[in-house]
């Protein structure tokens, strides 16, 4: 019997990956390891010991260390990967891909070298066609590398409906296939406040509005900050589907992952309900789809492998 | 009986004023409203959608918004001020602390227009005289207007002893007295782990280094990030004071408070030992102090008066 | 600006409501009053006192006293009903309920004396009439006077389809409306996992011995014990609606409700879906029914006059 | 990387049992097994199956199972024995002890069959001969079979000060050494509210009566119920140490520790401060005693051994 705290990898140690470092910390999930490279290893120090400060406070107990050796993530039980770059004006969508493909091979190579039988999450979009390149890099078996996606769009989506009707954020449900963002395929009719489905709660346009506003929920936020993108809803989705792993929860949760046959899709990474779990993706549920649903996952399947194209 | 949440604004949504929304909101200890100055007011609206759509997955139910508008501050039950700038490269010290007190006295107007009867916390730097000048502006009872320092210093402590010790941080406690940073006066013999004094666990030099540690937290945290400064766990402090004062929960706590008297002082704003509830500084605890520590705080004080001189 | 912490008065100190006491002050949610008789006092108040010494070691502020003087229930924000008696073997049913009723009418009256304008949650069985019993002798309005069933039902419903399915409890929701236990009308189409209909999880066979499990669910712990009857879930329970007042929510929960032409009844209290908030239920859902539903609330709704009809 | 929910089992369906088992699922700490003799194996499985229900509304995973049969106990992480019979009024002390005796000897080798490498906790009184019978009967070593009784006694200390001096339990510190309850040595010196020695805030007199009022806690409570003893805070005490154990906090708790030459003593079990963790007992923390607290502290180890003289 040797009880030991659990050890997380962040890799990337941008506004993301250190809100998500924080909050691993809060939930004293184990012990937290921040990576980034080496220009930014000092601000990565600096940020790690400024969470650990937080401890004797906030009242966790966990050792937050920022560091670019990626020795430093030795045996790590689960690694989350925020590392990557944005859009930005005037780059192509293709310079996007292949760069982040780059990293994403770079670190996944990192990763397991030191800890060959762990778990990733993937965060860094495009993130259906990342997940597949971690998978592929790291040799790991498809169950423990598993993307973000759902978690978030469900999260703008219970936010936006909860504003809408003025009830609790704990009591709406929301649900969501396919690809994240624009790429999203609602299922309303699998979304529900306190049980009851929303399309009796909210007439038909409103809520296509909000499903709207939700698809765009990512560049609404890009837009208003300005300069950089959403990090605390991120940073929480990823939380909660490390600590539905960490915790062998079984939780029933949207995750990008790799379909071999499962909706007809094959050799794939694309949005599907999941349950999550220590064995990483341990069931993939299979839903009855209607005819407009299943062309709009086509669809965003078809977006993503139009993106894994473009992958070298 | 009325029920109902509290309100809490947040004055500057820079990245301390950011996790501190933060904070609150996830202890459902209010609605919370972040301000910001109008050039700022998309990006502080940004933050705070960001902030709430981590609602739904991290469980909590808090209204969040961002402003640059203090009328959306009205009947706060407490502000927070985090606004202000930070020393840059080359600025004398008199400059900034006249910056930043006509910051103060601008947002201290604003807050009690719109909240007469509340309750601030002031973080802003040198904190000191700056929560001097938030209460002088306000005309708030002094029990009212409060200013954070010791939590902090004491949290970075406590994490540098846990750390030495490889203890819990839940078990180590600090104490301090006076002013921020490197006027603060660390009463070593009233820090402990689990009860038992540090004196009898540390040797006495390697403590002294890590007196010095603390004394110079901010600055090493500032050095590491290379730019900008420490606000994880600046942020979780004034949360901890925020809870003690909004759920009336009676805890020792060292504040910055208005003395006329106590510790032989008068008129000046100083660290001390107090008791935080609904009432805001309940108590203010006096300790016998050894003429050693007496002199240390007096040189303290006259460090704060030095700075309370070039207030205009 | 006067915060306050606020009062949770729990009248009868048997296991249930010691238990209730206990959730409330875990959650810090206000100060609390144990009510028994004067026979019980000395009991009551040495679980207070016990209650109260688990505190520094859950870190929890909150004072929790036992008492048997209504006195000190003054300004109770919240009060809930755990008094009564069960049934015992030989007992008639209309015996339970008329000595109930003048258990009811005592402590309400009492209630009401020292809060007059409280919101008083209610946990005696037969819990819709009694909780009619409430309503009528306090002259609350009846938003403010508020049965609980539906949430227990629940959650023993979903404790069945999580172990059935071993999943999550957090990603299991279940539906009831109409009476407690026997008479409750479990609306499987708005039960779900992850979003996802029961009915496609489970076969229909499996699912309608889940749900009659669950409408016996209160009886199988019954007939466990041996002696006595469940109290951790109703305790739990009982704690979620109050949190949802007490914080001012808007959750979406099951209450019992005074129906006045809601789901075409008139003048009776019945489960159905509710907002619970400051107000107390601050709005009832009205749901389209099947006609077999509409049936069985029907029949639900007889057994609840038939109870009624017993009432002094 | 094999992650999984930690293992354990709570011996003792009793109040104190059950509730221990409650506060460790509310943590999700591990999965639950509850045993208690045959008799009672129903009640069991009722308490177990009552507490899980709680667990959806509560937001806990835990499988809490009821039983009588240690083969379910397999492969525990951590076990907490809380067995045993109470003095009952004309018992003689020698009875007590041989009858507990004969419990713990039982309960051990049926433990240590299915988790030989498990941790134990121990609670049955009196507490340090019964650890000391535990540790004889299950050859674990030294470290890994523990005592409870000083969190307790400080729990209790800490509840009475803090009511005192009206602050918050979160601030206020206690300190004993020795056996449980009247054999305690409390070591006000080293207690504190906010890290300010209690002599210097509350007078000689009223701090030996709260120390004197600390010494009968138990039989205070005991006398108030009239029936049974206190289990709130006897259990919240256990969930402490456990936490430490399982998450490897490195707390710095009160134990009820083997001694090999600490503080003296030799072949005794004896309350001294601990650092527990992973390995259990991590660290035994010798301090300096004063003449005075050396002569308490033996006396009370002749308590102890005078009772361990009556062990078979």
């Amino acid at each position: 019997m040797t009880l030991k705290r659990s050890k997380i990898s962040v890799i990337g140690g941008g506004f993301t990956g250190a809100t998500t470092a924080f909050l691993l910390a809060q939930k004293e999930l184990g012990d937290i390891v921040l990576v980034d490279i080496p220009q930014s290893e000092n601000a990565t120090k600096g940020k790690a010991l400024d969470m650990a400060q937080a401890g004797p406070v906030q009242g966790f107990d966990a050792d937050i260390i920022g560091t670019s050796s990626y020795e430093d993530t030795k045996d790590s039980d689960l690694v989350i990967i925020t590392a990557g770059i944005a859009r930005k004006p005037g780059m192509s969508r293709d310079d996007l891909v292949q760069t982040n493909q780059k990293v994403m091979k770079s670190v996944t190579s990192e990763i397991v070298k030191y800890s060959p039988n762990t778990t990733i999450l993937v965060l860094t979009n495009p993130v259906d066609a990342m997940t597949y390149t971690v998978y592929k890099e790291s040799g790991l078996p498809k169950e423990r590398v598993i993307g973000q996606s759902g978690v978030l769009d469900t999260a703008r989506f219970r936010t936006f409906v909860a504003k809408e009707l003025n009830l609790s954020v704990k009591d709406v449900t929301g649900f969501v296939l396919g690809g994240h963002g624009d790429d999203m395929v609602p299922l309303v009719r699998y979304s529900f406040a306190g049980g009851i489905p929303l399309e009796t709660l909210i007439d038909a346009t409103r809520l296509e509005e909000i499903v709207d506003r939700t698809r765009k929920g990512g560049a609404e936020i890009v837009n208003l900050l300005g300069n950089g993108s959403a990090y605390y809803a991120p940073a929480a989705s990823l939380v909660e589907m490390a600590e539905a792993i960490l915790k062998d929860q079984k939780r029933v949760l949207p995750s990008i992952a790799y379909l071999e046959g499962e909706y007809g899709m094959d050799g794939i990474y694309l949005g599907v309900p999941t349950v999550l779990g220590a064995g990483g993706i341990e069931k993939i549920i299979e839903l009855e789809l209607t005819e407009e649903e299943k062309a709009l996952l086509n669809k965003s399947a078809e977006a993503v492998q139009a993106v894994m194209k473009v992958l070298a």
